[in-house]
């Protein structure tokens, strides 16, 4: 079961309307042979997205599909299907809100978009915890109803203990993915890898211009036109891993570090939300190093 | 034979890479029966891309698919499964050039910008002939080597002589797709009916704002902090046809109507190729007043 | 004494950086008068923005000085240049909060964008009231500590005694800015007078393009492939007063009315407090239906 | 003399709109000194944009005067106030035509719009030139009425010869700028330092991403959802010289590395104009290693 299935939180009773994600070797038939299974299970394809991947020959599709079904159901006329050309797949509700953990610092201007969004009904998306390696924005949390703890991290003892509160807290909430709002250390390797697929970052540069710390400053020195932010799955590798989402907004000579700064965390706060809720929706897949987004 | 039928061209002898698209009603098993005709036909789906208006209960697709196949071949699969869902459908050869007609004025940025991306081999459009109202652009036709006619249109009984030579050179050329390339007047209702859904305007405004003449020095008046254009289908309404494409570019206080005009013609240039190539990609599709565009 | 003057505030005390603004007749020698003094008066410019209007012979200039000074030093200095120009003028301390009252119903994400924002530092207002036609909001409001006051408006008298107490507040705070963050009344032609060049509203779409009522329903209609927001100043005449901010967003014809509502919520935060940031530098001026803005 | 003097071409006769740029060591009183002196020239102040470099304690101004004079008879005032502030200056006619030689290879989407804009009058610059390295655009250059001259590059010798030709031409026809319009030879260290100041290249990437060959083909595989073009400064480090303009527009999964190559097209034509456009209207200057563009 590949990191695709993780994903899978299907509810126990039915439902009528479903997100179906299938990933798997490029071959003839595979649209026909899900098409048949799901018309079998009385379902009818409201939507549908697919690529296949001339770098890695992989085949990726999407659908959302409306059927009164138990999810046992579907699985059972799908199962055949995925064994048939060996794919990953998941299936979930449509909307069925994401159990995610955020973790942050000092600045709160992701937390307040990403809790903000999830309160007015536009992110899909149940935060059981938000982690801190500072108190600041306790208030914040607190504001929206959503439990926050904060524990320093100053030291390879502290950072360790932070790390093991991040996987208990996986693991007590079921946790599907883990948002970096601005958290500003960098996870373990370990970490990294335990969670592959499902932490995402927002770093405050347009990558691959300007990785590690300070961006804004090197934006503002080497003189560039626009700066950005970009939304990215978290890897070993700092500022590496596979791209999902980047924007940018123009800026001037007149704009010092400083107001780079403030400037950019418009494009930061709408990138990171932006990444969190395609990901909710089952639109972000991997292939490689790179993401297929079905928007 | 609803409109997009008569879009087809498909070319004689055999292809490898086809482009289809299928309009029906929307009900269960469209996707599963064409999937399945497809398969018969030895092909694999490449690209495939759907919607179901709520607004009209009409089904939109869109495939590209590999089969080495006739197209009588593919025809003969397909047949039954349009004729089953009562579909208008249409199959091309992916790639092929549309022969488009284009009708201009004096200003040049439109044309120019469609016959150099025609050249460069980024727009798949074959010109077999362009007419002005004015001689200005003879030259750069011709240097594109794109045979040119000008018929002054100064009074109705010129206007009239204009559009019979349009609807002769339509048929003569067996042109696809008629572009408005800044032509500055207005076709008649007649002519209008006879090429719906064929003829494609570029409105130097971001419609539905500043409708009509002199938009530029309207949106001067007005204040407005962006200006933009709009490619339209064209239908006796004047402006009110089917938005394809939209672009917009930032203003301020400072820029006079004249360099409005200026600013706005990249606009233009860029949002009617753009029109254009997703036109002759049999990307858009019509859905009441509103374009389906599967980029 | 004109709109501007109403403007200024300057704290008694002495400061070092000053933002001034002059708008008189354009002719020859009024930034010479205007440098001349600011020397004489020990200072240095350090930006400035000017304007010549072709469409009123208005000419507008906008300064930043350092000039370790009281106000009444400077305006000794300011003010025989202005009698010489019959200028307007303003003079006031750069980063002062101006004094901002905020107007809204029930949708949140206007008013918490410009009340994260001031808190976090970028926005320089001071908010002592929000006014609301309805309840929804008042826990927001008390997040950030800012005092809420819900009058509902359901006929004739109630809306006459909600903008009574508009008006008192404005007395009772000193208010220097009214912003409507998506308060879904119409204003009196009485109060729009009263407080002209004073309110700010945000209106859910590109003007001038769908105005009034419903305007994203308009849009999904017209089948636009961009949805926008305006920031504008409020007149009698509804969504026709001078425009100080505008941006648009990418839509597709997948997008129901209901989603093109969220899509623009962004748009519409994001222009709005642009809008009242510029407004509260001084950096929005008046050329009769037109903004100047020195960004 | 600095870079800047040399870019003076002002002509002999009388004229009556002016723009003059000037940069020192900023400190108080210069714009009142410069202002005096142009009131002093009978010239009326319609356009000033100034800056003041927090990085390199450097004050620049780009000016726009009204004033019925001989270029000796403003020169004549302006020329004490450069010496009391010891700063670099340059006058000259608004929308004097500057020389610009153009270097090309093979691709002619740049020069094609270079060209179009000069004919069309939204480009102030006059070609008595173009050089390519290839044969291929020589029809393109001859529709517009430009010399062409291809001279090989295919060894250290005919690389040295074709730059010798860079530097007669540039000599020989007084060129005030050169343009690398997609030109795929890196300049050598002599020539970049001989013309520093006066090189423009376009960049097909967003720097500072993906430098040096290929950045297509390495924006593809690092998956970004962005790509761009930067116009800057020719400078001995290869594409480090100081950022003048840059855009980007959004690619997804499904674009191949060619089909980048052919979007980037667009951003690269714009974005290598409009630097040239403004640099042809003084409103480019060099603060160390970053720029200042009066827009």
């Amino acid at each position: 079961m590949g990191p695709l299935a993780r994903l899978t939180r299907v509810t126990d009773g039915p439902a009528t309307h479903w997100v179906l994600t299938l990933v798997c070797a490029d071959r003839p038939g595979i649209v026909h042979a899900l098409s048949g299974a799901l018309v079998d299970a009385g379902g009818n394809i409201t939507e549908s997205q697919q690529f296949s991947s001339e770098d890695t020959g992989r085949f990726f599709i999407r659908m959302q599909v409306e059927a009164a079904a138990t999810p046992q159901q579907l699985a059972a006329h799908l199962h055949p299907v995925a064994q048939r050309f060996d794919a990953e797949w998941t299936i979930d509700v449509v909307g069925r809100p994401l159990k995610t953990l955020v973790l942050v610092s000092k600045a709160g201007h992701c937390l307040n978009d990403l809790l903000f969004r999830r309160r007015s009904g536009q992110l899909s998306i149940e935060v059981p915890l938000v982690l801190g390696n500072h108190r600041d924005l306790a208030g914040l949390a607190g504001f929206y109803g959503v439990p926050f703890e904060a524990h320093a991290v100053t030291s390879p003892q502290t950072k360790a203990a932070f790390e093991q509160r991040v996987v208990a807290a996986v693991e007590e909430h079921d946790v599907e993915l883990v948002v970096l709002a601005r958290y500003m250390q960098i996870l373990s390797p370990e970490l990294c890898e335990r969670l592959a697929g499902r932490v995402i970052n927002i770093h405050h540069s347009f990558l691959p211009g300007f990785k590690g710390a300070n961006p804004y400053r090197q934006a503002h020195a080497r003189g560039v036109k626009l700066i950005g932010a970009t939304a990215h799955f978290v890897t070993p590798d700092l500022d590496e891993g596979p791209i999902i989402e980047q924007n940018v907004v123009r800026v001037d000579h007149a704009a010092s570090a400083g107001e780079l700064v403030a400037t950019g965390q418009d494009e930061e706060s709408r990138t990171l939300t932006r990444a969190v809720g395609w990901y909710a929706q089952h639109r972000v897949l991997l292939d490689g190093r790179r993401t297929i987004i079905f928007r």
